[in-house]
């Protein structure tokens, strides 16, 4: 990704982050909506839902940000190399900004108000330790992929695992904390209230950190190369389909240029 | 695609129409007829049966004709230049035809009348916007894969997408003129009446001008020859199965031949 | 498939047609039993693990026998030149025998009779169409990938497409005439009354025709070195784990010996 | 996976089979306790969460040791001789104790005691066959792939697989003795009385060996090599990411170093 300039990597990140936050909190709606009342059945739509979005919106715009959406997901990769501190203090706004931009246009996909805080108290030791555990295992599918040469499938991994964290926690994976202050701003199935907000974001770190300990651990010689991989190999994601690259006179010089 | 006669490429687009609308029509049929009343495991049986058939529909049609079942989809292909203008206009006609066709097929495959007018008015603001987004996803996702030499995962993605997108939009994602047209044709679960279908239509055309714009502006090195592959790459659509390919005398010729 | 030895192969079709038989049946005995009087659900569950264990059970023996478990795909690989009409008489008894067993496993894992006549009646014009349909769809997919060069993906496109078929279908796409005759031996959620049989086989035949007609036309150069490969491609499918091949002393003479 | 040291190996299988019985566990109690009374919908939900699951499971350990999880897969190994009886001998206390923490970890995900004894008897003839059915179908698929040079799409094809064998079993298809021993520790919808274990390993240990036998006499050429290959081909799990290997002085001796 570190060849593709900063900028377009931004709008790849803030496009993703806000599909990401409109599929997840407006299948939430349609789901509720439609199955008032039986909330495993609300669960699954949303879940499947999720899971077949985000293993799209991955492969949308993988090869040109990386695709993570996700902070914790781009803390984890400047720790390993593949990103500049930099470029990651960069993406971070830009992730929580699209965050919310999905959640209004969820809002209004359905004629809700365009914005509305969630009142829906989450913040329990029960959801805390769900939301450690869910996040480890993002971040280490992610890496771990990336490590062994198969990021290639992490669109394919990463969306059935967030599909399958949905059910075995009972935070139903926020696992980001972009998601979770855009899911302040919907009070409907997928919102959560403000005040509930700093616990899940603490243990989506602290699960982060754990992650990254266990990559350090289970893959030792993890290259800041494939650290960058995250989603599309390097080979793969190849950006002139197969002609000589085109001079790109407006490419910024990073640390990767 | 280009290399295939173009009266084997209408047939297919035809066919894989047909098929199409006949997966999402029938499919909301029979959830309908099952479930009556449970709106959310109506919709969520035909959403899994969409997204699962349109993989095995693109996978089936797609190395003759591209497998676009689409008119918004063949217009991108057209702006990128992976197709020319005068075969988009044939594959039009082609492809509401198909839809239309499989609609039928639908109502008589549940033993309803070949033809039945909508009486579902779909017509709004929160719809209108939603068939924007679902529209512009749809088109970048597919544009996306076939820009960086990933064509070869378009039908899951499409499907995945599709899926995805009947949940997390009010208006169930329709996301094509010409199925939205055949949907006319079935007074069930899946219709839409004709009053409402030209808002849907227009909204369909906005987005997928906006992906269009997003295509360019985030990979902006797309060649005639990748926008080509819009489902399967060149090389793995070998029509010859590794045999020199036989002549063809009635091949016709296009700017691409 | 032809370098393996018939018994072999035979054995193949015995185990997989008797895998896809309990998985269908049973699943559909699961269903009905959790879910009783909600059908739409019933038949959710009953298409998810179809769609999901027919993945599995080709992989498990496509590489030794095709795995076909269905007349229709193997009259379709003879007549394309991949399987001889000798080799195709000698898998459908099996194919048969196959089917009938899985349905007595699946009654049994359900602690029911291991025998009992289905009395659900289904034959009707819808279902006769449904059919007709389900069946061509089913054949198109699978000839369509392998004339390709695409058979790799053959399991996950069939399994989608049998899922989808569950549900856009009346009759719930048994498209195979071996899984006709296998579930009238289960009075349960998927069984059929031997009344109706004749007519689903009659469907099924003539739809496997027209498909046979449709992949002609549109796959014009499909040689039989390709039809033959109908689930696995030959070079992947290699039986000798990249050592030489041993002698195989016994195997037989088939005409693609 | 046998070049990487033992100690790694077996941390691998003990997070993985934590995670393993944390999914299957945790989405049975998130299940129950949003569908109480709809059982379909419980199982439904448990064995999507669980087939999503298991696939990213797979693909985060199983480049280092193999993602086993289950005794029975490492029996099979060590029998085909792709892992070492002494390291097959480590591998079954650690799955075990994997799976009892993933127990503990689900129980307190969901705010209930640590550890509660499963009152759910299973125990009779239907779940003995279902068992020796589901474990004999799952060695198989592990098997059939390594043994035909598929082992990349493992990860997916055994998550398909124990996703449909939920359903198409009457035991939910445990078949794995080390999940049956973790499920004892939790008194919720996916757990096991400790009476009933031991009739549910003993099947497990049954079906194994016929699958054995299948792969034998279906594949007669598995290799060592091949069957070392269970879930990543070698090739694949590069673990030094295209750079030559850093010198590991405390890697094991084993008989496959």
């Amino acid at each position: 990704m570190a060849d593709v300039v900063l900028w377009r990597r931004l709008l790849a990140e803030l496009l993703g982050s806000a599909f990401l936050a409109a599929v997840a909190i407006g299948s939430g709606i349609a789901a509720q909506r439609l199955s008032s009342g039986q909330t495993g059945l609300e669960l699954l739509g949303n879940a499947a839902a999720t899971a077949a979005g985000l293993y799209a919106i991955i492969l949308m715009f993988g090869p040109v940000s990386g695709g993570h959406f996700n902070p914790v997901v781009s803390l984890a990769d400047a720790v390993f190399g593949g990103l500049s501190w930099r470029d990651a203090a960069a993406y971070l706004p830009v992730q929580v900004a699209g965050c919310t931009c999905g959640a209004i246009a969820a809002n209004l996909m359905f004629a809700l108000a365009p914005v509305s805080i969630s009142a829906r108290h989450r913040a329990s030791p029960a959801h805390f330790l769900s939301e450690i555990i869910a996040t480890f295992g993002l971040a280490l599918v992610i890496f771990a992929l990336a490590r062994s040469g198969r990021a290639r499938i992490a669109p394919a991994a990463v969306g059935a695992y967030i599909g399958a964290a949905y059910f075995f926690t009972s935070s139903t994976s926020f696992a980001n904390p972009a998601i979770t202050i855009g899911r302040m701003f919907s009070d409907t199935f997928a919102g959560i209230a403000p005040p509930s907000a700093p616990a899940f974001i603490g243990a989506q770190i602290l699960g982060c950190v754990l992650a990254i300990a266990a990559v350090k651990v289970l893959y030792p010689g993890l290259t800041p190369a494939a650290a960058s991989q995250v989603t599309v190999p390097r080979d793969h994601a190849d950006l002139h389909g197969g002609q000589p690259a085109p001079p790109e006179p407006e490419r910024e010089r990073t640390p990767h240029g």
